[in-house]
């Protein structure tokens, strides 16, 4: 992948530019905070004409090996004032591989407040005017879309949300079956589209020469011996391809870290309603369009993706998963998974990210306006959304502004974005990466959930966040799925021989995980000229002096430890 | 004064404590940040149990002295996050100096959501349960708390938004009638009152002993010196006293730098029907309840406040000021003195700051909810604000939140807090206080309108504000208005001199600058524990981009010379 295409807004001008010398390792993540930290000034206002939203693949992107063709989308945050990276399934990655691109550059505002879609194929990039997707919801968005551009493009859209620049709206990506419903989430980065006047981003790779690999030998033999490992994993067989993320709901629960009414306890009486068992049973059972088990990109071995159908069998919503069931489900005491599916659903449509906006109700429900376990009142809360009402807007603002608007005190959020469904008290290596990640509350940012330590205690989470913070960022720098260092049963040596074949020359696991070093480095600088400091690495107080009933924990790993995560800084 | 009270709610204990040694001449806003540097975690939850209310008089409070009897209210805030002081006028500081009381300590939180006044007299401080003031309007609660305690009691209150902890909520002082309408009103300190579930504080100084002077004589003289001066001033009798603070209308408009329609330029067509000429023809007209000069606090000579009637002579609202002006008229495009008299009021009686509220009006015109102009409508908003509906709860929470909420990318604010009424690109003097204060967008942090500067260039301007910011800061410890300098011809050495009288020591300007210095320093020290790093002293992107068309300036004070503000640090 050798291109790079600026896409400015202020003057709608189209750039392309080869991608700078000595970037070979850098995409994704890593080159989002590349740009960020040489051109964006990090006080800029994150919907003003100075933020850049950044498209970028992993550096395996385009290949056909399992697991590789994640997307990055970032820029300076709406919601956390942070430098943001989100990352998505779905084949927006894959196709702007096979193209090429290292990276699209969405940059300026324009003067009006027209729409736009940036076409991307082999012979060109252009800016077409599609005001008629004003206000229009995701899913039509993307049939619309087809229809003008073909059945097999790929695309990143946004939804009402984000054109009204709401802080708790996503940006979509089309999965395999062009279904948009794989979320670069957080963050709020659909606002910043928003902001530029983006509506989506169609990529068309039927002429694409696909990537370039240095060495195909190399390419060929890794991707088989990772797809062995797969294959042949009984517990990715058992839990992720059979139940999807969905099977982590009995896990944490059994922790006491399923996040219950508002985090108010972590472990809910309802979640056999809402587990993996449940939610395979209800697909197998109801046949039609449900599939247990389903890829989110191409290639992918592990298959833990679903679609969730109702009683007649036609789909209700594609994928759902575990964090979204500990959000719009416990966190909000909703133990009908069809009630969950109905939410996910609405949420995808408006462009919000499902973590941030269960956060939201969850508060709505502490501030008494529906109560807890409220399924029917939680679907008109997201009617509300939909409608664009004052009640609506709070709640599209994400749970930290709908704390402050609504005077509830209680509100899960690090660095303004909802923690993700594991409650810091219960496994405290999460609220390490919770409290410290340049991300704010985020669960891969730094996923200690099978790290070996004993989750309760606060010894040794800083080192386990620390080593998670640093393979999740690789794996977000190189366009992995944080699942496959699993499936591959830890032999991350692998993706170093990806990525030796890709770029011709030798990459130990270590080399990978300077880049991700460098990256989380230059993140937290960047997240200093926008004004961070190091007490901004807090969770809430309340999760230090309330205890979860469900652990029997506060959070009390000590700040001076805190410190320490970055100690290769 | 030797007393420092505490009142705990999370025990309903109160404890009378001899004040440290070596506070003789920290009171005030010294005091405030000495309690919240050695008690106050930085990082904690500005509405959760430990965060502090701090009420602290001035030094010279007590007494007699013209313009030296301000109060100050403190804590963390729940709009900026950084430690916050707001001033104001009345009689609480007046009544508390002559009990002796240095500081009344509001501390913890209670369980439930009981709600109580807190009651001071020479003899006794006790909680009471006023459960019945639940939701109350200022001034009919002043007037059931009077009914209650006596006519005479001084009383600090806070309204409806303060107990649903609304960020713009702001806490009033009673003036010499008993109308509580002398706001400290910045900040969101009302929420912070709120949070303590404390809808009152009634002091009772009937039989109170009157201040400790040590050098009677002394102070006798320096009072009789400053009084001269005073009365002797033809800038004041022909400025403040007749025309009060809305004389500055003219002066600001001419130079464009009076805030209109959402900060969008800086001098306003209807500026002659709010000016403080229209303002005494108006109440000087209408006769009856009306009075073109008031004192806001005992023994004050300026006398810049006012009662503004109606046609009728039935007053509308006490006083109407320059900044209420400046933000609820030019700033939302009102052009009736009438109308933002009533806007005033109800700011007043549901407990908002007026400059917040003006800028989250201005910003809710902006978004398209009501026009620019339209006082009806602005009234209607209020109304909204007073029923708690959901567009009231974000008018209330300010303009940074409202911003937020309603997508609307101009929003006037420093740390969150709604900018006074100066354009910072023509008076870039108090952009550079707006920018760098440790309080936020604040005039009175240090306003630098009558600085020896030219107002729309950038030199000389980081000079301005740090010599505006240290003499500000100085009035704010020892009580005393910031119109007094001027209104004593700069003699700031009687300030000192009656600092001398009170203490037994000689004070000179240096000593009291060095009292200044020393609070700023600890007030951005608190800030830096919160979180806050020199990248959060910048203004909003669109006063760097946009040019005021009344000015035809940007503001364009280099980030390098902010740095430069605090080099006593």
């Amino acid at each position: 992948m050798s291109k790079i295409i600026r896409i400015n807004l202020a003057n709608n001008e189209i750039r392309e530019e080869a991608s700078p010398k000595g970037w070979e390792m850098i995409g994704g993540r890593a080159l989002i905070s590349k740009v960020m930290e040489e051109e964006v000034d990090p006080t800029c206002d994150p919907l003003g004409p100075k933020n850049k939203l950044i498209i970028a693949p992993g550096v395996l992107a385009g290949t056909t090996a399992s697991c590789v063709n994640r997307i990055s989308i970032g820029g300076k945050s709406p919601l956390t004032g942070t430098i943001k990276e989100s990352n998505a399934g779905g084949t927006t990655a894959y196709k702007l591989g096979r193209l090429g691109i290292k990276a699209l550059i969405i940059e300026g505002q324009p003067a009006d407040n027209g729409l736009f879609t940036i076409y991307v194929s082999e012979d060109k990039v252009e800016l077409v005017k599609t005001e008629e997707l004003k206000e229009v919801g995701v899913y039509s968005a993307a049939d619309k879309l087809r229809e003008r551009f073909g059945g097999k493009v790929g695309m990143i859209i946004i939804g009402p949300a984000g054109e009204r620049l709401y802080r708790a709206a996503g940006i979509a990506n089309t999965d395999n079956e062009g279904v948009p419903s794989r979320y670069s989430a957080r963050g709020g980065l659909g606002a910043v589209m928003g902001s530029k006047r983006i509506k989506a981003v169609v990529i068309d790779d039927s002429v694409a020469k696909g990537p370039e690999i240095a060495n195909e030998e190399l390419f060929k033999k890794t991707r088989s011996a990772m797809a062995e490992l797969i294959v042949n994993n009984e517990q990715v067989a058992n839990s992720y391809t059979k139940l999807g993320t969905a099977g982590l709901v009995n896990l944490t629960n059994s922790l006491g870290a399923l996040p219950t009414r508002n985090f108010s306890t972590g472990s809910f009486e309802g979640a056999e309603e809402i587990n993996g068992q449940k939610l395979y049973e209800l697909i197998t059972s109801r046949k039609g369009e449900g599939r247990p088990s389903h890829a989110c990109m191409p290639g992918c071995l592990i298959r833990c993706s679903n679609v969730f159908p109702d009683e007649n069998g036609k789909t209700i919503v594609s994928p759902i998963e575990y964090e979204t069931i500990g959000l719009l489900g416990s966190n909000c005491g909703i133990s009908s998974l069809d009630t969950i599916g109905k939410l996910n659903y609405l949420c995808n449509d408006i462009g919000l990210d499902t973590i941030d906006i269960g956060g939201a109700i969850g508060v709505a429900m502490e501030a008494g306006i529906i109560p807890f376990g409220d399924g029917e009142g939680a679907v008109k809360l997201l009617e509300e959304v939909q409608n664009d009402t004052y009640l609506g807007k709070i709640i599209g603002s994400g749970a930290a502004i709908a704390g402050e608007v609504l005077g509830v005190k209680r509100v899960p959020v690090a660095k303004g974005q909802v923690l993700a469904a594991y409650d810091p008290r219960a496994i405290k290596g999460l609220g390490v990466t919770y409290a410290t990640s340049p991300m704010g509350g985020d669960h891969t940012a730094g996923q200690t959930l099978r790290s070996p330590v004993d989750h309760k205690k606060p010894e040794g989470q800083v080192e386990a966040s620390r080593n998670a913070q640093i393979v999740n960022t690789l794996h977000d720098c190189i366009g992995t799925c944080f699942f496959v260092g699993g499936a591959i049963k830890g032999e991350l040596q692998l993706l170093g021989d990806l990525m030796e074949s890709m770029t011709g020359k030798p990459c130990s696991v270590e080399d990978m995980k300077q880049v991700a070093k460098d990256t989380l480095i230059r993140e937290r600088r960047f997240n200093r000229g926008a004004g961070l400091n190091e007490a901004d690495d807090r969770l809430p107080e309340f999760f230090y002096t309330e205890e979860n009933p469900a652990s029997g924990t506060v959070f009390d790993v000590p700040n001076e430890e805190l410190k320490e995560v970055f100690n290769f800084e």
